[in-house]
């Protein structure tokens, strides 16, 4: 017989990378205390799971837009404030490596390896025109139906 | 004897076109999974609600300003990220159409269908000088408590 | 015997005027309905507790640099929308002193006599190089652990 576990889920609509970190060590938290935790990216949110390189997909001319213009993964992220065109993202990561907190592409392999679950919203891939191979590993596919069927048991429920 | 429905709380401070659509497909989702669902908009989200047409309505000064330099209405938001001047929304709104997506009026008036309570903040629109006779039909007035009331029974709350 | 109190917990991320008021709002209100309620602050959100004059504390560079470019305090914040160079938060607070409405060193005030608990976050202190020092009286510290623990319990948890 198993006690039932505490639920987490976080939406993560933004793609700043200060909004990102905040949303992994939440996560990893929670899951280190035991939580069932799941992260749905929706909107920029999704540029946090996009690959470094290009995936030949076929896309629409919007599509390919969106994709050209959007950042590609976690090293590639702005910030929501003081973003100063890419040295504030700078500034951030060089106190990180300093204080030897873990900089975010570390945070989403932690989080992995502690089972929280990586679901992207289908919908807005479509929108924004993107494929499940331009995605990193290990992410699932869902739409809203999913994400109420866990906040709906969660005990913290947060959008970011 | 009927059974306790879940609820499901949004608080929609953004008056972002994108967070807005997200507010009401989270809303929409959770009212056919048939939760009460309430969405308390305030400051900026205000703007969400707002006819298109102008209300002859007495202003002073600052209350005008806001009024004139805020978007009026569904129509008229812009994007969170990669607005560009006017050319984010427009790329959005033929994706979306592309891609048989409800577009946010359409989100909206679905929401009101299926009984989704549309609640606007009463000390925000004071602030922005914001009268009732502004806001589309159906908006209910409402302050802190009346959402406090609403969310210490809610499964899902969210601030977006 | 006591009655357990429900819990309000809410995460301020951000520095932004209207956000922070948003936030405190909501915190007196819960306070009032007698919830526990705790404010955690975290990056941008640090700012709202901020002292307002210089302290001397040893820093390094980038730490100075980030001291030194972000808000000082309540008084300091800009708007998340229409900050227009300051003339915007000047224009809100014109309006809310016109409607009796209480300006946020105020709500900060309130909050601490109704025992809301400032909590702020060790993490990114280290991070942005802010010393509790620096931080107005009455404020916590503690980390994502501290969070959790008190979330898990929650009726009402949000992100700001």
């Amino acid at each position: 017989m198993t006690e039932k576990k505490d639920k987490t889920t976080i939406i993560l609509f933004s793609g700043d990378l200060d909004k990102a970190m905040a949303a992994f060590i939440i996560a990893n938290g929670a899951a280190a205390y035991d939580h069932e935790v799941t992260i749905f990216f929706t909107f920029w949110g999704l540029n946090v799971l996009r690959k470094e390189e290009s995936v030949p997909v076929k896309k629409g001319f919007l599509e390919k837009m969106f994709g050209w213009m959007m950042p590609k993964g976690a090293e590639k992220l702005g910030l929501s404030k003081m973003n100063m065109g890419g040295l504030g993202p700078k500034m951030i990561k060089h106190v990180m490596k300093k204080h030897n907190a873990m900089p975010l592409p570390q945070l989403i392999e932690m989080a992995k390896e502690q089972g929280v679950r990586l679901v992207a919203c289908t919908m807005t891939m479509d929108l924004l025109g993107i494929k499940k191979e331009e995605l990193m590993d290990g992410v699932e596919l869902g739409g809203v139906a999913a994400y109420l069927g866990d906040a709906t048991e969660g005990k913290v429920n947060l959008f970011i």
